[in-house]
């Protein structure tokens, strides 16, 4: 057994600290430990006691007659770190510590927690800071939290894993309020040493856990987080995020319009979305995702059907699953002709809501309209809607659900319309997730939905390609583009020159009308000071570049190096290009609308790298001004495949360079209709 | 007593159909009576019985001592009709109808819902297909509805008006479990003659009532809604309504853009805006919000102050009230001070949400605390949320919330972290609104803080205008641009010209580069088959008509008129302006972005006619595209105030052409640069 499964199943723990009283703080945990029949060993450690709870009591960890798998520290701050050395030099796997007063509490606190840390050696650490863990499955409470006072709390396919105690608790008493059943429970706390990236990594081979719900406010590490939740994932968990932070989100870079682009809180999301995380919107949204995912039924389309006998909840429920993007079609001409065979009085039956009336509190009526439904090939998931009838016998509903679960692989849920805390617990502690809200029962099922966009396959791009000789610092445009088109970018033919009379000249070998910018590393919005100019005829060129030159030397005292003369790119889709780093998250790489709508619309998706063909094709589909790119109005289609080309080059340059890579840019990239490729307009680099 | 009044109130209730067994529906009504101590005559009407419930029951209602304020019908559609125009003949004011069978129910339905409008006469009818009206403020319960067999339903200062009678018991339920007080509750049924907005109006004058929570599907008379949400909302009260239908809209014209950039949904917005109807974007905002507004302590600015003892709840709360757009500054240094010298252990002061940690339990200690927050010049709101620690009792929390209420006219919101329904009842039944989800708690703080948008004020632009010379149909640019021009659009410089030679002529006398297009009003998209040239130099004018003839020859028979020769406008922000009818709602006006933009980012915003300035000001500040006009990226700002002037004149002229007026747009309208006006390009007008 790994270390991670042996903490969270051990087979003996310490509890340094106990005593004996369990209405106290230090009495609980071998309280709730005997309460929920643990059956391995219990250690209590406490000089001044001779037993607690029937148990020998230890005086110090040294003499344990074994090495504990967990020790539990319920001591003050300031006796934590002796605890957890003695725990380390006796052997002990983990200390969980509950103490505050470490990295939340200021400096003096932070060199706590450092000291802790040398303390433990290689013993991991729970904590501090933490309510502990729970292992529900096994009846292995590892906490001083009244929440596991409740007697009632159901096992389940849930894990909750938060970075906050309060939280956890809060989730926890919501669940079992709801009949929501949970597997594992656990606080990380400070994460002085354990980070959810440890617990997600040990809960996708947790056979127990079928989905991970997970209270998020920030990620310590993201590589270990990526690592952990794709093995999740790979093991067939389904994992729920509710990420804080979303107000703080703001522009990161002055440099590139991409920082401007994407917020903290966007990055974020593109984590979740390639990672095949499911992003909870609200609060709520954390339990009542996990509770429809563990039905272990994901749909196989879109259609739902709502099966009713009130109308206005289910008009309600409806509109929310509508706008969900899900579909619900009135019954086909078969399913339509069984249902009315039903002779149901007053039902409607040619439309979705499926009103049935007061036949859906008569039991046998109610089995035989939902064999129906989820029997038809119109459904991929069915919601029943429980009415206020039902509160007072909530068997006549969930009798003929829980029969219809066996007939049927497809999900069926219940949306509950008056207040009814006792009938959602009931139908969600017998496998029928139930909600109070309609908005949720919709995410609910969405989550269900077939996935619309892929996960990320995480191959790097990176070329063995030695770009030493770039030395850091801006690169002007002409150098930007150079090393853009190493790894394969298309940029516009262009040439640069130092004198207008050169630009002129070299304008004529061109040919047709061009663009001239002024070339200059230190200069970023070209534009601003009048140092770009448009279609310029070849022999108007040396006269433009005397006239630009006097703007630019009006506004500005930076460096100029010449003039870069350039095609005249007609017919394109304007798109932005970007590659930025996050500074918890990492590098990205962000696709947007050109032009003025950048700003205006901040129309753009994300991915952090390595970025692979299907993810740069979901981002293209992502952007509303992707639309732009399939034949917009009459338009000629763009050429995509080019376009997801030139990203995939942009991403090897930017994985190849490495961290030496600060800001890069194409914008304009200008996407020519199918066939004739792209061409990288203005570019910016900033190397390290 | 107005009818309306007595409808709430009535001194006289005749119970048609009543019987004298209480568990049945026809039982209930008079027990409920009986039993919420309604102090007026209640009159059973059954030949079948000599007396019921101890009331002298009649055998007809023509034998009535008195003409009864209000006859509650409990009879089966079939015997409706009749009870009915007893009722009627008796001087009855208005009947409630509970029975269903009429305009839901098919042909035969609506046949009996007409005979029903007959029989009444001039009574006034509510439903039929009801559950009825409740005073719950004066204890008359007019309903069969079993949700009244509920004991303890405070009365309290929202009134519940449902055009569904499900969502009616749903809202009810769900309230009286969280210890939210009602008014009045009525849910309108069929509205074969009372609507909502009967109620509205009537809701207007009652004192009890201070906040109407609105469920609606539809609005059957939009003429008659908005006169009634404006008195309400004159008369103080505060109106926050549901909107079923979202997930329907879709575009509506094939000929302008204007049609396809508002839905059906995003007109309901706009109406709501414009009125001052708060809109409840989830279900339970239905309830969160009102239960805000009873407290009756609007914000005067967005700062929100969030006190907690537990961490993680309150950052949930404070990310969501952060998205909400509101503020959340640390405490002001004379703030800091004040709470650090109460000598909180652990706390966290000088940031927001501050964690006063345990002291939050220590009723002496919060008592100051908040005493604190609520006299700091920086907080226009406190939140406090509730710990785990609490749920036992819910005095220490509540107890200082309710003493600091009386030291300020700031509102006090409660959020409350762990499933604890009976402390979320305490603190709404003791006039805290008490919150169980983040994001209801922030939306609740929303709809307190200051309203950004202004109501319309609802004078009509029409002016004494003949247009009576302007024929049915399409017209084409010129005649629309014409028609424009009479209500003071300024459009752009131009002349029509029925040759190419005359068109090259004129083009020389306008002077500059022009614009040609193609002249018919049988065209509609021109630039799609080649009818629009931009930036033709004069001499070459001829040349590119006879080109364009070529061209729009060999893509349509449709009929030309000739060539629009125009001043080629440059340097202006290119928007949109148009007007549309919503079959429910009535005549609107839309601005939104031009261009591209336009269909692919839906940038726009709406207002029901009349329009006026404040509203159109408001308009522009709405939509994104509003930034461009304000000086974006270093360009000149636009000239706002002709914009504004172009809007009115544009809803004049909609105003004055009535019902005549089918579709109209000016796409794009230039905004030139502050100082030189407004120009409309293209524009199109369609007239019955």
């Amino acid at each position: 057994m790994s270390t991670m499964q042996a903490i969270l199943n051990p087979a003996s723990v310490a509890v340094v600290g106990a005593s004996n009283d369990p209405a106290k703080l230090t009495g609980r945990p071998i309280a709730f430990l005997q309460k929920r029949g643990f059956a391995g060993r219990i250690y209590p450690i406490n000089p001044r006691y001779e037993e607690i709870a029937g148990l020998k009591s230890y005086a110090d960890i040294a003499d344990l007659p074994e090495a504990p798998d967990l020790g539990l520290v319920l001591v003050g701050a300031h006796r934590v770190i002796d605890a957890v050395r003695d725990l380390a030099a006796r052997g002990t796997k983990m200390a969980v510590v509950l103490a505050s007063g470490f990295g939340e509490a200021g400096e003096e606190g932070r060199k706590r927690q450092e000291q802790l840390r040398e303390a433990a050696g290689d013993m991991r650490i729970l904590g501090p800071n933490t309510i502990g863990l729970v292992n529900l499955t096994d009846g292995i409470p590892l906490t001083a939290s009244g929440a596991m006072e409740v007697d009632d709390i159901p096992a389940g396919k849930i894990a909750l894993l938060s970075q906050s105690g309060g939280i956890l608790g809060s989730l926890l008493s919501r669940g079992v309020a709801r009949g929501i059943g949970f597997s594992k429970l656990v606080a990380t706390g400070n994460e002085a040493d354990l980070e959810v990236s440890d617990f997600l990594e040990a809960l996708a081979e947790d056979d127990s856990t079928h989905v991970v719900a997970l209270y998020l406010e920030t990620i310590r590490n993201v590589t270990r987080f990526r690592s952990a939740a794709a093995k999740a994932i790979a093991a067939g968990k389904s994992i729920v995020a509710y990420k804080v932070g979303r107000s703080e989100s703001g522009a990161r870079s002055a440099v590139s319009h991409t920082g401007a682009l994407a917020g903290a809180d966007e990055v974020y999301d593109a984590l979740f979305k390639q990672l095949g995380i499911i992003r909870a919107t609200t609060f709520a949204d954390l339990l009542d995702i996990p509770a429809a995912l563990a039905q272990g039924r994901p749909m196989k389309g879109s259609r739902v059907a709502i099966v009713t006998s009130t109308g206005g909840a289910a008009t309600v429920v409806a509109d929310n699953v509508g706008l969900g993007g899900l579909d619900m079609p009135a019954p086909d001409k078969d399913t339509g002709t069984k249902l009315q065979a039903l002779d149901l009085k007053e039902a409607e039956l040619d439309r979705n809501p499926i009103d049935v009336t007061l036949a859906g509190l008569r039991p046998d009526l109610f089995r035989s309209i939902l064999k129906i439904l989820v029997e038809s090939p119109s459904y991929d998931a069915i919601v029943v809607v429980v009415g206020s009838s039902s509160i007072a016998q909530p068997d006549l509903v969930a009798q003929p659900v829980l029969d219809s679960l066996a007939l049927t692989d497809k999900p069926i849920l219940a949306y509950v319309s008056p207040d009814a805390p006792g009938i959602v617990r009931t139908l969600n502690g017998r496998g029928i997730p139930a909600f109070a809200a309609p908005e949720s029962c919709a995410s609910a099922l969405q989550s269900l939905a077939p996935r619309t966009s892929s996960r990320q396959d995480g191959a790097s791009n990176a070329r063995d390609m030695d770009c030493s000789d770039i030395a850091p610092g801006s690169l002007n445009e002409a150098e930007a583009k150079k090393l853009f088109a190493r790894f394969g970018v298309t940029v516009t033919r262009e040439v640069t020159a130092t004198t207008p009379e050169e630009a002129a000249e070299k304008a004529t070998a061109l040919g047709g009308p061009v663009v001239i910018k002024i070339l200059s590393s230190e200069i970023l919005h070209k534009s601003e000071i009048g140092g770009v100019a448009l279609n310029v005829a070849p022999p108007d060129v040396g006269a433009e570049c005397e006239a630009m030159l006097a703007r630019v030397r009006a506004a500005t005292t930076a460096r100029v190096d010449g003039f870069l003369v350039q095609e005249m790119v007609t017919g394109g889709v304007e798109m932005i290009l970007g590659f930025n780093r996050d500074p918890q998250l990492g590098a990205y790489a962000l696709l947007g609308a050109g032009g003025v709508t950048t700003e205006l619309y901040k129309d753009a998706a994300i991915r952090l790298l390595p970025l692979d063909r299907a993810s740069a094709r979901d981002m293209i589909d992502e952007i509303k001004a992707g639309a732009l790119l399939k034949g917009f109005r009459g338009s000629p289609k763009a050429d995509i495949e080019a376009l997801i080309d030139t990203m995939i080059a942009f991403s090897s340059m930017a994985e190849t360079l490495g961290d030496r890579l600060c800001e890069a840019e194409i914008n304009p990239v200008f996407v020519l209709p199918e066939g004739q490729g792209t061409r990288a307009g203005d570019s910016l680099i900033v190397l390290d």
